[in-house]
């Protein structure tokens, strides 16, 4: 396990603070998914700890769900580079069984829902009003694919000067093929990631150490 | 030279194409710069060039400034992780010479310059209305930090459905120090930040093919 070297370490305070869970959808976690990140079920079970954790601590839990209309009205540049995303079966369309998050980490009451467009949890959706609302200052990221959504959704909360805590243990990477300078793999994806969120954006902390802060927090409260 | 294997490939057409240059100041590109990138010297001399073709060719020159009031106020979370960032001297701090244009990449008459408070280009400024003013849907990006304010631009222009040309030879990269996972050389970090714009956020074009594809533009308009 690697010694996290942190810049910056975040109070996690129950009342400040929100879960969010980026793009666990059968899309990408489910055996033979039409974007299959085989990563991505590796975390389900730590993962899936640390949400009863926070429920049990009163910290909201907030599902992204990356999800289209389906008849590419709303695809955006995603048609372009990923001309099957906006259809049926291959793709994210809404009412299908692909956008539903993945079984073992099904919602529980009171656990919210935020539909996404774009690979950012923040664009164009209501996830800011509802962490205003509830007066968040504070965000865990978990979820898949950790260079795509999980990173652009750290960066949106950077910009919007939320504290964030990205999960090393609890974002999975997928390989990227050769696009001209060899291909990456899920490890060395993770590995830069991991290293320039650390480096610029936030936090980044184990699943277990964040259970362990939020234990602590739920006592001393 | 890498073979570039794109999986979109825009057109750039003069009256709807902007160039985006990210943080091309003195912080970073000046040696012995409190931020110092030794490579974004290395593309001075031929984004310099492109930014010429793209004047030629009414093609607007955007420079992109990060710059902060220098009392803390407008910080964010930028001086947990950066805390020397807000400071006169080691900082990003307005009316300084820190924050100006490197000497060599000088704005010209007719180019437009837009300051930014966090590492994208488009939180929190006046960006997005200058393009929308003007019509333009396609976006050349160059600059430094690759791994950093260029991928947050990039990541940002995506969200917005604008078309993305990110040159492989016009962005900097600067390695990172170990965060946990070892240390990330210049070379590694911009490896896999071309390969994971290339395959989900735009095309990745050498600024050499750009300039071609501007002068075969200009022709036959």
């Amino acid at each position: 396990m690697a010694e996290i070297k942190p810049r910056v370490r975040y109070q996690i305070v129950p009342g400040k603070t929100a879960m969010i869970v980026v793009d666990m959808q059968n899309q990408f976690v489910k055996p033979g998914a039409p974007v299959e990140v085989p990563d991505a079920r590796a975390i389900v079970p730590r993962l899936s700890k640390l949400l009863d954790q926070c429920r049990e601590s009163r910290i909201p839990v907030i599902y992204i769900c990356h999800m289209l209309r389906g008849d590419g009205s709303d695809a955006g540049r995603l048609a372009d580079i990923h001309p099957t995303i906006a259809c049926e079966g291959t793709g994210i369309v809404a009412g299908t069984e692909n956008v539903e998050i993945y079984g073992e980490l099904r919602p529980k009451p009171g656990d919210l829902l935020v539909k996404k467009l774009r690979y950012s949890a923040f664009h164009g959706t209501d996830l800011e009003s509802i962490l205003r609302t509830k007066g968040i200052d504070t965000l865990i990221i978990g979820g898949t694919v950790t260079n795509v959504c999980c990173d652009s959704t750290a960066r949106d909360a950077f910009s919007r000067d939320y504290k964030l805590i990205f999960l090393s243990d609890g974002n999975a990477s997928r390989g990227f093929p050769d696009m001209g300078w060899g291909a990456v793999s899920p490890e060395e994806a993770q590995r830069v990631a991991l290293t320039v969120v650390a480096a610029c954006f936030g936090q980044v902390a184990s699943i277990e150490e964040v259970i362990t802060q939020i234990r602590h927090a739920s006592t001393i409260s």
